[in-house]
């Protein structure tokens, strides 16, 4: 279940140009609040468990927010919406570093994730999105830093060159990928207490038929894992124990260049999947008969792979 | 005091290359806390009040380091100097993203700094260099971030546009050490308990004298923290309270347009100083004096300003 | 007169999904050139003396564009539009590093920009939009660079803390858009032949009044000019002659830190203007009255400075 | 045969503190120019054909130096030195974006390397270092370009995270290494006139024996070149036709995710070489022989893989 509180709600009387759960004005960051609390209600419904909170709030301009008083009121709300949040559930905090706010983010790195997250308690942890960090920035060992003060929630898959630009998983950075994985292996094998992140495929496309994305995609996250899995973590203790850089990197490289498509494929077909998802797509007509009930949309191509 | 166990030591058996405080070897992290303690030693014999901790710990390569085996290790070493430091001293962690490691560092942002100063007590706050951060990071937020959660330690001032460039302040982007400035007189105004963050500037030149640098430097710091006052605080606070963007952008501006280089002759012609620094130091013959002593250094010129 | 063929057209035949002047099929080439030609023909009315092109094409995937491919259909269908431009007309050429395209865009940066536009000939030239760059990039030298190589064609100004952000102009980097004016204000004193760059406003706001954005934005483009001009280039070359970049450096900052805005207020006054604009139009009602003739915008507050 | 003139050279009259090639002073600028005389004099006994310019100039304070002046004398000293390069030689120009210049520097990107290649002549080309280069910047773009305009020269291989970080090649993005190469060989298969670059490996290390990071740099260079001949690109120009984004992407990945390891080590075997060069090396005892020669550097392992 996602909350997302940025767009104004036609129908509804206060707007959040100027934030929503961080809002100056009480009664906006009330119908924030609200709206989480209904997102709760239609999730014990849905039998969901978690609820992930981002939020556009932010400022455009230096001088036009205060970063403390919109950081205590963004907490004194999410404390609200914390006290709804079922005992089962899991509430994930999803930082930002820009966009749609060009000078501030309220939740702005996940070091503000990770102390909102600790504020608010136990059910409380951080989602990353792999396209919301700054430039350079080392993201599998922003995972690994969450996992080892109990606080990785989850993630957001995706890819990106410059910004949030979230594009298919693996198609930019596939050893960034690979590399995340390996810290959620090595996570899951050393019995880290508490660790049981939340999977999710965040992409937007307009260049792409979005099914043939997320089908990629997923391809893709499952071959950063089974990578990782392949890693002799053994022997790559040792290497590290000596500090032999060149025998340790080896030894994660000799994973990643391991072509795992056929193994891939074959647990698929053992699972009831296709082995060529792509090309059993798109010889099913699927899209072609959607495309009869909608209006076919130029420039989309449908050879058979 | 600063304690700097990147460089290896002449003399000494182990050496920092793989490592210092987060080192595998026991031997070198008990090597690099004695190496801190010492410096508390003679700290204390100079009537200092604070230890600086930057470690140039991390790798180059992918797998070459286990990230939370490294912080662990860190942490726990971390411990011994604490438990060294007196009890009316502070203990600054001094975050870093890149450079000497390429990879990953240790303390690689204001998160882990946090996550640490929190783990080892009272004591412990983080230290702010202004080129230690990704790239475009706002780092007024940062410190106003680590105000808001009582561990701003203090400041190593300088300018960078790349990386860890060690400009002088305020040389490349003097707006943002204005801001960073307000949120310091903000937190002052505002009687933040706590608040009592240590300044030094933190350059590296080749091409300046040293001294000229110094002396710039503190006139823009001087500067920045002058026309930070000059804010009109209540104002500013009521356009943020109605979101008026443009009108809270214009209080900050006014202050930050205000030449404020009359009243800061003053106050240095005042406090027995000099009215243009650079141009006494240059007519006062220094330079020329010590290079009487020392060899010349060919294309420094040195004209009167 | 600008042309933008990103958007899909309603009406159209032919998408720009995939691109608009650089598209592999020919027939949709033809109708952004055509929609190119018959912008001109609606600038001749308008008495317009130049055309901007800037186009969204590019690529979101690694091998879904051939880079040299993509490139010469570009510059094949300018030539086209090329033709069309009349003689004493301008066509700039506008790159940008990312968006909406996100693994490649086809006039990704000015040295692709530079090329074009001499493929093209003497009527074309590139035009700067000061939030179109890779982060960290020193912008004030590409203007230099453009300059020296007479390519400078004009400006989209604006500011940027992280991508395309579209800010007021000056209200994240005042001292980048002074060195800028530093580039323009030398080149006007060098007599650089062929030197008439075009300046135009290019922001985008959902924040503030727009009319108070630009009014706030030609104030602080018309004080960096101003302060520009005020830099001693005598003094500047001297020191710039003799290797001294403190002086160097303090000639233009001391320029920078000149409050000029008393003489901008006279300047304004004496030309019929306000000495306060953005308090003469917040007095004058102008919003009022269009707020009355269009439904009300939630959270728009109108405070009086 | 490099040049490089940022040194201090001891001994000789003129410092390089502030320039070479573009040196306010001329007779600094001569002695630049003549060592790189020297450079090609002593290159013709090797047998050499190509000389690499790379220089540090540069300025660390905005107005230290004039931009278009700073170019004008590079260029007249570039011209002085490309009349002593032999016909039969290449003339390689190298940018940097920073480094040791920390405001600007002279050859700052390669728009500015292709002017001057262009200025000089036939002989001149573009040499790109792959740890050269902005944050986020497409580099096989750049490198599309310069093969496009006649001007790819060659490669510095190495790899970065943050700036010239100068890791092995292949160990940080080594899906980047692959696009490069894909570039390279569809260049080739396409016979682009004039195109022959040179490749060499530059990389720095203080963590990893330089030799197995030599033999490490060198497999995975040889990998991403001949996963880049096993794409299949009649499939590729066909899905590029067609703008099948998804097909084209799963092409290129399909390549590089095929495992050439047991290939590479089967090419190797034939011409000479060891299956695996690491283990040989490691085995062969000569770093144990060097080791006595010269003094244990402490830390280094040397496990055998």
């Amino acid at each position: 279940m996602n909350s997302n509180t940025f767009q104004d709600q036609p129908g509804q009387k206060g707007s959040y140009k100027f934030g929503s759960l961080s809002h100056t004005d009480r009664n906006i960051r009330k119908q924030a609040i609200e709206h989480n609390i209904e997102c709760i209600k239609i999730g014990r419904k849905l039998d969901s468990k978690a609820l992930t909170v981002w939020v556009g709030d932010g400022s455009n301009f230096a001088g036009q927010s205060n970063f403390r008083h919109a950081l205590e009121r963004y907490l004194e709300s999410m404390q609200e919406i914390y006290a709804a949040v079922p005992d089962d559930w899991r509430l994930f905090i999803e930082h930002k570093l820009f966009e749609p706010a060009f000078y501030s983010t309220v939740i702005n790195d996940w070091g503000t994730s990770y102390y909102c997250a600790t504020q608010l308690g136990d059910k409380a942890a951080c989602l990353v999105d792999l396209g919301h960090h700054a430039p350079n920035v080392n993201i599998e060992q922003i995972v690994s830093r969450l996992i080892q003060f109990g606080k990785l929630g989850g993630f957001h898959f995706n890819d990106s060159k410059y910004g949030d630009d979230d594009l298919d998983a693996g198609s930019v950075k596939p050893f960034q990928l690979f590399l995340i994985f390996n810290e959620l292996v090595d996570a899951e094998m050393s019995g880290i207490p508490e660790f049981r992140p939340a999977y999710m495929l965040d992409q937007s496309h307009n260049v792409t038929d979005p099914i043939e994305s997320l089908v990629t995609s997923s391809v893709e996250v499952t071959r950063a894992y089974v990578q990782a899995i392949l890693i002799d973590r053994e022997k790559l203790g040792d290497a590290q124990a000596v500090n032999d850089p060149i025998l340790a990197h080896r030894i994660l490289k000799e994973a990643f260049t391991t072509d795992v498509s056929p193994i891939l494929a074959a647990a698929r077909e053992r699972n009831g999947g296709a082995i060529n998802p792509l090309r059993v797509y798109r010889i099913s007509g699927y899209r072609a008969q959607k495309a009869k009930e909608r209006p076919a949309r130029a420039g989309v191509s449908a050879g058979i792979i």
